[in-house]
């Protein structure tokens, strides 16, 4: 017997509890080739709130009836595939449940990873997509060059605590906005953030923003939309370059959302905004994930998560993201 | 003795008349280098709107009491460089005079173009600025791929009626938004269009573009933003390319013009928006010039003027292009 998460109602709005429901369900037989896996970390994130929608999106809506899918590490605990041993770790997409079984010909979409290497948690972060989504987005799209002005919002979240440090590395001045005067500290004192804007006490935005970047904005690595982002195109340079990864401030929103219409900005700056999912740049993965296991273990990368424990936490664990409750990757541990 | 006009004030919202003013100045004499020139015909051109704010844009702003300056094609009618004759047809971006100097140091500014070649007035359109934007932001934004549906606005405008022809030599189906029946008689009659919308006449923009695009937008070359291009969004495709030419329905606006928040239909669909001036790709000009020369002695490309008589008609020319009172290039003629 193994609990299983599944969607019970599309939410409209902010999600709640009552849109999962908890069931049992028993565990089949092995057949060759297949896995029998524990989870131990399983990743909440803010993209999984559009799959609970069955409007058009880049990834396909979940079932209602059906488990929820997201990042998970987890343990082996009966082998019938020769590749895979009892007591080996593995990461990938799957069903939040305790215990699940992986069939030969999904296989292929689970990896391997280290314990030794790294903490397991790491391979749902920096080692994992949040690390990449952030170090693609900022390399490819960002396309940074050294001394520019990187801002970036939702600074203290699991992407953003990223993109930062490594907008260190490659040498830009890095300006953070967060909504609390801790995560504005963790960002100027873990993260290697220049400055930080703290949304929530900030009367005027768009001055609070000419102030910290005195010389505009060149990358902005955006993360929340809505009327944080607004603001930030009347500071950005010519042939200034927004990398569009979350909007979690709107995704909630019954209606459109509306706001300043970018296109004048965009205009008058010759400036880009580039929507992406870290899958676009997936043959880049291999090398994208060398570097950052090289950073990491050059202690010129570091993170932080907020750990809630228990497989029946998992919900609220995702609920909190909304409420800003996280700093850095919000992660349960089974 | 030579007519000029000069910017009187700054215009609050829609220009007026009595923004521009007519002033009279003397020629002075030809120094060694110098050009004398005399107007033949004068691009209007929504832009030059931006400039005569003093708002910070991507090309300063023009000055009050000096000329308005836009893309003049225009006859030696006196040279001291040995480089020019008398009876020679230049081009550039010169004053709005009658007559002028062209000191030495300002002749790189301008280039020599041969009326045998192609009528004079194509210099300032197809075969000027107006073409080569419309052909660097089709093909160096858009990078389009046969079988790609091309949406474009202000369709029977200058840009847009050579960007519709172009994307149907480059193989794909193309779409014009324009606003009136015989503009949309044009466009699919004269510049080769699929289909076109009336937004005049049309109640639901977005069923519109969504039944005249079954297959959904790869490409949106957008000239107007505003209500249509925020209705654009609603059909765009997974790696939509949104070129950002131009926004002439808000450039007129006193407040900042708001609409639907574009980051959430960017992330979904990892598509892109990309503002720009031609002058980002100066180094594709010749290339992109032979191009289009060569299409257009192929008669592969036509081109629609709307042409208006008269120096002192040149503001009213200017201001008519915010009534969508051209068809294609607007152009005065001296």
């Amino acid at each position: 017997m193994s609990k299983v998460i599944v969607l019970d109602k599309r939410p409209v709005g902010t999600p709640t509890l009552s849109d999962f429901k908890f069931k049992n369900e028993d565990i089949v037989d092995l057949k060759d080739g297949d896995l029998q896996i524990k989870s131990e970390y399983v990743s909440v994130d803010p993209y999984l709130r559009g799959r609970m929608s069955d409007a058009k999106s880049y990834v396909p809506p979940f079932e209602l009836g059906k488990p929820i899918t997201s990042g998970i590490v987890a343990k082996v605990v009966a082998s019938k595939n020769k590749d895979f041993q009892e007591g080996d770790y593995i990461s990938g997409i799957l069903d939040w449940k305790e215990e699940q079984i992986i069939s030969s010909e999904k296989i292929k979409e689970i990896r391997k990873v280290d314990a030794n290497q790294a903490p397991l948690s790491a391979y749902l972060g920096i080692l994992g997509m949040t690390g990449l989504t952030a170090y693609l987005g900022l390399t490819e799209i960002g396309k940074p060059k050294e001394g520019e002005t990187l801002l970036v919002s939702g600074a203290a979240g699991a992407v953003g605590s990223v993109v930062g440090q490594i907008g260190k590395i490659l040498g830009l001045r890095v300006v953070g906005i967060a909504g609390s005067d801790e995560k504005i500290n963790l960002l100027k004192s873990e993260f290697g953030y220049d400055e930080g804007i703290n949304y929530n006490t900030i009367k005027d935005m768009k001055a609070a923003i000419k102030e910290a970047c005195p010389n505009g904005v060149d990358i902005y690595f955006d993360n929340v939309g809505g009327e944080i982002s607004d603001a930030v195109l009347f500071s950005i340079n010519k042939f200034a370059r927004m990398i569009i990864c979350g909007a979690i401030s709107v995704y909630n929103e019954t209606s459109v959302p509306k706001g300043v219409s970018v296109q004048p900005f965009l205009i008058k700056n010759s400036a880009l905004m580039q929507g992406f999912i870290v899958s676009n740049y997936q043959d880049k993965f291999p090398e994208a994930g060398q570097q950052l296991g090289q950073w990491l273990a050059e202690n010129k990368l570091t993170y932080k998560e907020t750990i809630v424990d228990g497989f029946d936490n998992i919900p609220q664990a995702f609920l909190d993201l909304f409420e800003g409750k996280n700093k850095g990757k919000m992660i349960v541990k089974i």
